[in-house]
């Protein structure tokens, strides 16, 4: 796998929202020289292809064979595996400084002396504006833009969340990961001052195949996911142009 | 230039922060497809090497021969190309949905009944913040993500910008386009609640051979932008994490 003389080194790639066109061109040379790649379930499937044949293809998604495995779990992989002088991709979904959990890993390999580099991708809210025809920021009315996550590390919808920011109907508003929590912090949002009619739009499966793109407004995708949520991966973008024709 | 019966299309594509390695492969495809290409300052230069030889390459970026190019021409221009038959990639710079002035180049195609596609690509505050070793989320103490710009139309800085949300130390913030308008941004920040000493950085030409990044509070950053702004294209972050190490 290695020439253990040589010190390994990790390249952190944002492999975008899953469609492998989206990959960048760095993403694509770094896949093609990698000795192993590390990477999410999100980052599986045909961006793989990428890899060289005889590259160590390793899974450390939640549903890759462990319920979840443990970040530090995943750190230590990471680590074994540029000690041994490999040359890693560590591959993450859209881009790898949003919502990615990068700094955990980063501060594992600053804690064993390893050198790495981060290669941007793109986001996933991009992808999913863009499939929907729609900008994300606009002049006068969504000057602001503004991404959340739905889920803290104990899965349920952070406390501290600055809802007033939240809550303002000039920006437009990207929730990651936001299906199971969305109801209740669709109700935080309605107390804070966002109009339950605000359009809304729930992204799944941005860019694959089975991409599904659903508009409403707000209080109406709630009561649906009250009723119906799906395991397929997505986001919510709610604001003006959620609403943009 | 084109086969005047078949109907012309245009592809919105982003073309990343600079660096021509991070466009994505489906915009290497679009580009090595296009008629013509419009282009904008910062999506000119070696990214355009990827157009196929022999297509109209269309520089409508404001130092691109006039001082400011009327979006109604650019508007004007993208349809003419269009409805005359022409494959049109309209390249901007990151992420086209992202302070791009998209709307108003899909209005003016609806409105002509030209049909087109939005290519999502890698915004410059995610490759700065690559380039930088940082992350932009982090658990617990930046769950929110946020983009604003320091221009509007006029040039001058947003008179109506969420303040409070903007001065919330629990965010990353990112400000596009910031330079000539940030001793007034933070002005306005500090008299909202953001600490003088909150950490940001200012990065210039992003992924490019000359870029550059400079750490500073936010109060050294400003008085330093006081005295000498530069006219790079750059954007300014700020939060704890512009301070990780």
């Amino acid at each position: 796998m290695t020439q253990a003389a040589a010190p390994g080194f990790v390249s952190f790639v944002g492999s975008g929202p899953g469609d492998p066109d989206l990959l960048t061109l760095k993403a694509v040379a770094c896949l093609q020289q990698a000795d192993a790649v590390l990477f999410d379930d999100l980052s599986a499937g045909p961006i793989l292809s990428h890899a060289r044949s005889g590259a160590d293809l390793v899974g450390v998604g939640k549903r890759a064979g462990r319920t979840s495995p443990k970040q530090t779990h995943v750190s230590r992989l990471l680590v074994d595996y540029a000690a041994s002088g490999a040359r890693v991709v560590r591959l993450k979904s859209g881009d790898p400084g949003i919502f990615g959990r990068l700094e955990e890993e980063i501060t594992a390999l600053r804690a064993a002396a390893i050198d790495f580099e981060i290669i941007p991708g793109v986001t996933t809210a991009s992808a999913a504006a863009a499939a929907a025809m729609i900008p994300l920021t606009r002049r006068l009315t969504a000057r602001r833009l503004q991404f959340v996550t739905g889920h803290d590390i104990a899965g349920v919808l952070p406390q501290d969340l600055n809802m007033a920011a939240l809550a303002d109907p000039q920006a437009t508003t990207v929730v990651y990961m936001p299906k199971r929590t969305f109801p209740v912090l669709a109700e935080r949002l309605f107390a804070a001052g966002l109009p339950q009619n605000t359009p809304a739009m729930l992204a799944e499966n941005v860019s694959r195949p089975e991409q599904n793109l659903l508009r409403d407004t707000m209080q109406a995708l709630t009561k649906r996911l009250e009723r119906d949520v799906s395991s397929a991966p997505g986001l919510i973008l709610y604001g003006s142009l959620a609403d943009a024709p």
